[in-house]
């Protein structure tokens, strides 16, 4: 498994009347944690699409324990379970210092960019896994 | 179960550069499907927040089969699934005409709006789920 | 001059810890307001943008006076001087009622979908803009 | 004037269809671009609200003169011309690299968090700006 942290902070228009983060929002702190994770890997999801084969997500699900609040800085974990198929999944743990705020899994597949039809993973994306592999199956990038 | 059908259409700021509904917006057709289905209740989110209840989200998950794109009107149908205890359960399909294009769920806990602090589902709302009750144990609004 | 109204509902995403309107979220009522419009002409921008031409934002300026609130119904009122030339200007007014809560302005060029060229407007448009005068150089629609 | 830069990069669902930032998107950008001077100044805008004061927006234009795209880093400077009075006028320019993308301005009111009456500029804040100021009018924070 490949463990991988980024940060958020939480914006404004990410706010709600109740005066904390919209649920809505922790789709897109998933996007950003996923987003720096393939980054760091050494793929951006950029450049995965210039190359033309795009991540579509088939499921997102957030399960939201305690609320964030504006301005805090939030940490979200993605991890990534190897070896991937026709579909990845990834989970994701999102806290506030040691709080386990919310909780959240996504699954996609890899299709072309231009017509969204089903290809296999590329290969630059599974040699960067295989890479990653420390033999322990987790992997801290 | 109560079952109730309500309207989106597809605004530009929906969609993302893939050409279609970024997946992050559908959580908020969901959110105008229950909003819409409380209001014909006769019980508008609104009404209850003033009343000192609200129905923050525990948990939100949406399955994307295919792709909606821009301008394109959808039908968001909520589910209802009756009693409700502690904490309600919704569940959606959003069709284009006769195409199902993505399924919902959301959990909702019943808190005070000041302090957020869990409280029963308020009699008012029960009432009218009662009084919904067709016998048949479905019942369209 | 052509003038148009529609409404829009606040959602729960649209507002922020304030408890109102988040700023931004009016950009978003003005394109509602704007797109509305142009089908009621008689020429979605949906099928405008399949016909290969598109009206990017140049500028867009909002100027609020008044809060708006959750699930308040907001009257968009949208003005399109005519004739247009190489940019496309409307002004916008969003009222609660009979109270004039904000006001806007937007700018549009008119390019190719795929390259963003700049082109010259569609005839289609232009027919339809004559079309809608009524000689006053006001005409509801 | 103070002058303040800070990075934000482009997310997936800042895109739409026409595959650029969408034109509402900026909108937050500036927000961010204000947030962070005020933070860099030594006055967090969180920590001006908990002490009972805020800064609505009363105006906001943006213009764009080129498109930004998915995943680019764009460099958002924001400037503060002094003395404020009963409204904070600030003006932003957003780079991609050398290359400028978009100019914006927004006003704002002071105001109680809990009413929304207006009040006076903070000391606090006023005593920061005084303190930025290096007899020049022009401070790089």
């Amino acid at each position: 498994m490949i463990h991988h942290t980024t940060n958020v902070r939480v914006r404004y228009p990410d706010t709600d009347k109740m005066g904390v983060v919209y649920h809505g929002v922790y789709v897109e702190y998933l996007e950003t944690g996923r987003t720096e994770m393939l980054r760091d890997l050494g793929l951006a999801n950029s450049a995965l699409e210039e190359s033309g084969v795009m991540l579509p997500v088939l499921e997102v699900c957030v399960a939201m324990r305690r609320p964030a609040r504006y301005d805090e800085v939030l940490t979200v974990h993605t991890y990534l379970r190897r070896p991937i198929g026709a579909r990845m999944q990834l989970e994701y743990e999102i806290y506030r210092d040691a709080e386990l705020l919310a909780t959240g899994r996504t699954s996609h597949a890899f299709t072309t960019v231009d017509t969204m039809k089903p290809v296999r993973p590329p290969k630059a994306l599974l040699d960067l896994l295989a890479a990653a592999d420390d033999g322990t199956g987790l992997k801290e990038i």
